[in-house]
């Protein structure tokens, strides 16, 4: 491809609001463009690379037997009706209402689709097992749009789906895209490490997520470097020790005037945040206020307690809420308060000073289940050095950024479907079910946060958006200009991507063009190397130059470009 | 792949609603099927026979420079309302609202997007000409989708635009995609006609169409047996004789009672048709009635009306529109009416009846020009017989599906944008755009509707879901088995695509299925022909039967499969 004539021109500079290494450089580089907050267009040389992840994706994908289909975008309320997750997912949906008055929603994921046609078209167990998987626009109305493609609001995602006759093909299945999906990320150059996740919005119970460490990402994973534990913040737990029984004298009040904050009662009563019970009212999705008591040195974990109470999104409680459960704000504490009580594991059977639901008031010597009662439950987050709940070593929080999900579901569709198939027992039994989704735009800028330097992008060979940039100075040389065209005439006859340098700019420009823009090989065709009879060839990553005979080139750097 | 796992199931019957022959087939066949009206998913025989059809286009585009990209589905308003499609669209448009109270439209097309790019990224004439095309999703909220996937209301379009420095540049580029397009059609096996067309909403005035003959589609085209000429009935038109000046005496009135149609005028007064003048009362989409003056053996033609009132939905006047230009319900005619009058060309200078504006009367030897005023136009059908506008020779009409359709707008959507580029003398000039566009869907269906027998589709091999369908019978029988597993894992070896019946079920299901989904070779391995060393190989279309050794089957397959 002409580099003239290339739709996308690059940018010296990112524009100023370009949150992360990544995001700078994708734009820079005219990767992708923005048309709204986080709808984007792949310009050219992006698309050549979002195509290379996705074909990545698919040879994975069919070396599993997964067949390829496509679904639509626009897809019909009635069938997210059938699960519940047309009120569900209506934050971050994108709604539409046809002519004639029907609902329709930009498709979120495909699960209530892909059901409907397997209930149709699956008839026997002799059908089964059987996965599917398409590339198609999605749309999810996020309210934060952030660092170009890492959180967007349209995007491609392969999403895959399964059917199985039984729990047993279920597993099977699931961990053969578990394997698949590995092997997809490490060829497209992702160090993906597959941690437990949470299903959030998606139901069922087992999820895994892979995760690409690195500091530009949102999510937090838990990782013991002991043992092979890891998992998502939202999910992960941790072992904690059995404490002894407590032996606290009995309640008493404890004026602390103005101190409504874990650090003023640290510094007031100068005891540990550990030894204070912090009592949080949480709205949940239903309405229902909740109170949430954990231990003053942890943090309450939303995803837990989400899923705790339903689903839905939780908000602090307001006035209203704490009128009801007679809690006053700053001193709220678990005894005689009129709320649903949820008592974090980290809470000991010790004595605690907690609020007093009196202003200005707390009570010292407050011992769970003896002062008051509360369902027990794990909502808190795990934090670095605490104990692995695998093997007990001091465990470790990253960042990281999700590149791909897989979710096993179960019978949790095909219950709510009511989607069956004949046994080979002669009964009929709902279809084992599991999804399997990958977005293709943040691995795309996944790759790039993960693999640049300061001049610019360094692909990894298998999803450069070329394999040679080959640079012709000066063009307006007609031996120059012929040489570098024989050259890459020559290397796209054997199968070589070439982006052609063929615009008359500075050395400099051409050359910070070549770095930025980050293909393995930059070839340069000079005046001084064609009369020598040589090109020149460097390396991205390495910066390493060798020079090659102009006659041999083209034969080598295909070599080169695909080591076999 | 195995047909037992096959995600999509043939049926043996169509569903009582399928309207065409390729309708029929493609449900059958499992090539797709609907999730609401003019929604459809492709399955994954589907699947591939679409993925085959673009890869046909993306080569020939390819192949005159053009690059590929992706632009989203979901698009702000900003963009479309700065030429003001955001409202001409909205009747048939996808709206969406975001939860911040944001408008976007799922893409109907993208020229205002790839516009908006293109005066962002191009910025000197040293850029242009370029192409860019992609394959997205388009929505359009079809008051009638029908006959499958000929009219949809989500499709996948491959859309190109180009951007040229001129007019001469831009003929050449516009001509360049209608020699793509031919040969895209070509390979795929349509035989498409080009044809000049209407612009309807997209702007511009030069576009061409390219038509599939054949009874299913819903285009009239109008075709010159004796020359070149062809065009869309929308554009059609054709060589009138000039008539001799009129000699009729003056106007007089005649009484006709309830005859308010033109059979009805033809049977009470004992004259043709064409002696009458119809004159028709159309409310323009902006409310303005417009008197349409015809020849009364003469049809409107909305396409050409619409043009000339400025585009818009177009309807027939209300009750208050007739009050308004004292027009009486079958009784019309031009004389003292108080509208705008458009006199059709046919109309030629010489006495008609026409509507006398008073119940029960009509008035003779209206002369055109003499006793009223009006604007000419060519708003009629063009008929059966009617002189070719090149040569003079009668005209035929067809019926014909429209598979691709060219626009050359020159500045139209960069004078409406702001769009301009350094120019070679400097100074600012409007990009000269077209566009270019054909829905992938409905190619694929067209495919069908001309190439199927009573037994089921016959595809063409380039575009053929499967090169080889392998039937093995019995699959019981183990050493059948063996042999057709062998076969098959030879023939993918050698790169042919197979689709392999290992389902358990009568040689009847079994080749009903095979000419359904209308491979065009099917190979059988048999009992007795595993016990001669032989395989049985059919010709889809053709019915020619060939036995093969069986131990040099897999190569000979090879190269009928895709001869060189």
């Amino acid at each position: 491809m002409r580099q003239s004539t290339l739709f996308g021109r690059t940018l010296r500079d990112a524009p100023a609001d370009a949150q992360t290494p990544g995001h700078k450089l994708m734009l820079r580089a005219a990767i992708a463009r923005p048309l709204a907050a986080g709808i984007y267009t792949w310009l050219p040389i992006g698309f050549r690379v979002a195509k290379k992840v996705e074909q990545i994706i698919r040879e994975e994908m069919n070396g599993i037997g997964a067949q390829e289909m496509e679904l639509p975008v626009i897809t019909p309320a009635e069938y997210w009706k059938e699960t519940g997750r047309w009120d569900t997912l209506e934050p971050v949906a994108f709604r539409i209402k046809d002519h004639s008055g029907h609902d329709f929603m930009v498709s979120y994921t495909h699960e209530e689709l892909v059901m409907h046609h397997g209930r149709s078209e699956l008839l026997s167990y002799r059908q089964l097992p059987v996965a599917v998987y398409h590339f198609q626009s999605k749309g999810r109305d996020e309210a934060r749009p952030r660092a170009g493609l890492l959180r967007v609001r349209e995007f491609v995602m392969k999403d895959g789906y399964s059917f199985d006759a039984d729990l047993a093909g279920l597993d099977k299945t699931y961990w053969a895209h578990h394997g698949a999906y590995a092997r997809a990320f490490a060829r497209m150059g992702l160090d993906a490490l597959s941690v437990e996740s949470d299903t959030g919005n998606m139901g069922g119970d087992v999820a895994h997520e892979f995760q690409v460490l690195t500091d530009v990402g949102e999510d937090r994973i838990v990782l013991c470097p002991g043992c092979r534990y890891s998992a998502n913040m939202e999910k992960a737990v941790r072992r904690a020790a059995a404490g002894a029984a407590s032996t606290a004298p009995a309640m008493e009040p404890v004026s602390t005037p103005g101190a409504s904050s874990i650090e003023d009662l640290v510094r007031t009563l100068g005891i540990e945040a550990g030894g204070l019970l912090k009592t949080m009212l949480i709205r949940a999705a239903g309405g229902e206020v909740v109170a949430v008591v954990l231990p003053g040195d942890r943090e309450l974990n939303e995803a837990k307690l989400r899923k705790l109470v339903g689903g839905g999104e939780l908000a602090f409680a307001n006035e209203a809420d704490f009128a009801k459960v007679r809690g006053i704000a700053g001193f709220v504490g678990p005894v005689g308060l009129g709320a649903r009580i949820v008592v974090d594991v980290s809470v000991a059977e010790r004595g605690y000073v907690a609020g007093a639901n009196r202003k200005d008031t707390h009570t010292r010597n407050v011992v769970p289940g003896r002062d008051f009662a509360g369902e027990r439950a794990d909502v808190h987050d795990v934090k670095p050095g605490d104990e692995c709940p695998s093997c007990g070593k001091p465990l470790e929080i990253r960042r990281g950024v999700e590149v791909g999900n897989i979710f096993k579901f179960g019978p949790y569709y095909a219950d709510k479907m009511g989607a069956t198939f004949l046994a080979e027992d002669g009964t009929r039994k709902p279809f084992m079910f599991a999804s399997y989704g990958i977005g293709v735009s943040r691995a795309v800028q996944t790759i790039i946060e993960t693999n640049f330097d300061d001049a610019g992008i360094v692909w990894p060979a298998a999803v450069a958006p070329f394999d040679v940039h080959v640079v012709a100075m000066p063009v307006k040389d007609a031996e120059v200009r012929t040489a570098a065209e024989t050259l890459v005439a020559d290397l796209e006859g054997r199968g070589v991507e070439v982006l052609y340098d063929d615009r008359d700019e500075s050395a400099g420009v051409k050359f910070a063009d070549a770095d930025l823009i980050g293909c393995p090989l930059r070839v340069t065709v000079s005046k001084r190397n064609v009369g020598a009879g040589k090109v020149e060839v460097r390396r991205r990553k390495s910066g390493e130059v060798l020079m090659l005979d102009a006659a041999a080139a083209a034969a080598e750097l295909a070599l080169l470009a695909k080591p076999s």
